[in-house]
């Protein structure tokens, strides 16, 4: 599948390079076409990998992966243009971190509200999907690497839009019934409000290589 | 141990009941002396069982637990008299929840504080710890019930406090390795966010016999 990758932080690189490795052809999309960061993973990811701006990225992808900061989020898909958006799924792994008040970060969006129902709202034509922001991204592509079972939650408007993020969460090695559908997008609330204890459980266990589960 | 517990709701009942059975003296607090359900609780629990004002309770215990509605917390502390609670140990198990704006509930405090927080800044002197907050009471009392292990979070300024609480929770069941400190009273801002996704969950799931667990 073509597949935009917005963002070429850590999280960004982590999902291109994986999805390049499952066979993908990927473009990484950032404000600049030839930002260094993007341009470096291109030479380190391969043929199926390029670069190019937010809009080159929409253009190109069948489905966009939003892997900005939250405070660039709703910005990069208005740099991207609705109309390169719309109609396509949008796995979004972003959470609306607030760091200007000190650490652990809070939350600049919350509660009533959410940056996955924000990011809906501002392009409704796309048809937007949280997953996988309650977790390190070294995880998201990799979830097997821990000892047992956990859990991703899935929330947005559109059952087929989340059932081709759940297909191509299995490609990455998630089992069916470790993606929980948590409902339609304001579910996004609850897992944004993740980020909060995970953050807190970050700080003790100095390492991202954890996840919750749902035991019943 | 002689314990408050305020509040005369589910929470308040089912604390009450198996701090009865584990042999604690238990008084339950509420705003009159001679509240119906907290009679009625009497009756049914027995002789180790009493019932008063929050400052009847508040007098009696050794340890309170705030089994109130988030909504009505600080006020029952207010009843109670400061000087009360002054040097004890409070167990912290209510939710800032916001039932206003319609199911499911929001929070009225969060992100950059909670009511955990609100209360021990009310109380200074009181040693508030939060803890069970993130789950349906009857697993705070009977955590074996689930399949296997699962969390609890342990959040508070006073670490003897906190072992306080760890020792009252061993006594329902929970294993030291289950209860997770996640520091001071500010983690309280994290354990009472986990309420979203608690409550998506619950929608779901249609049941509260379900537990986070931390896997690593």
């Amino acid at each position: 599948m073509k597949i935009a990758v917005f963002g070429t932080g850590n999280v960004g690189e982590t999902l291109g390079s994986k999805l390049v490795e499952l066979g993908h052809e990927v473009k990484m999309g950032s404000r600049t076409a030839n930002n260094e960061k993007a341009l470096a993973w291109v030479k380190k990811a391969g043929a199926k990998a390029s670069t190019g701006t937010f809009a080159d990225a929409a253009k190109f992808g069948e489905l966009i992966i939003n892997a900005t900061l939250g405070a660039g989020t709703i910005e990069a898909f208005k740099m991207a243009g609705a109309e390169n958006s719309a109609g396509k799924v949008i796995l979004d792994l972003s959470n609306p971190l607030d760091f200007s008040k000190g650490m652990p970060p809070s939350l600049f969006i919350s509660n009533t509200d959410s940056l996955g129902e924000a990011l809906q709202r501002e392009f409704p034509k796309a048809r937007v999907v949280k997953a996988l922001n309650t977790m390190w991204c070294g995880l998201m592509v990799n979830p097997r690497q821990l000892g047992e079972s956990h859990h991703a939650f899935v929330a947005g408007n559109d059952p087929a839009a989340k059932e081709a993020v759940k297909q191509l969460l299995q490609g990455f090695g998630w089992k069916p019934e470790e993606l929980l559908d948590v409902g339609d997008i304001t579910a996004a609330r609850a897992t944004e409000s993740v980020l909060p204890i995970w953050l807190r459980l970050y700080g003790t266990m100095k390492t991202g290589a954890f996840n919750l589960k749902v035991v019943r």
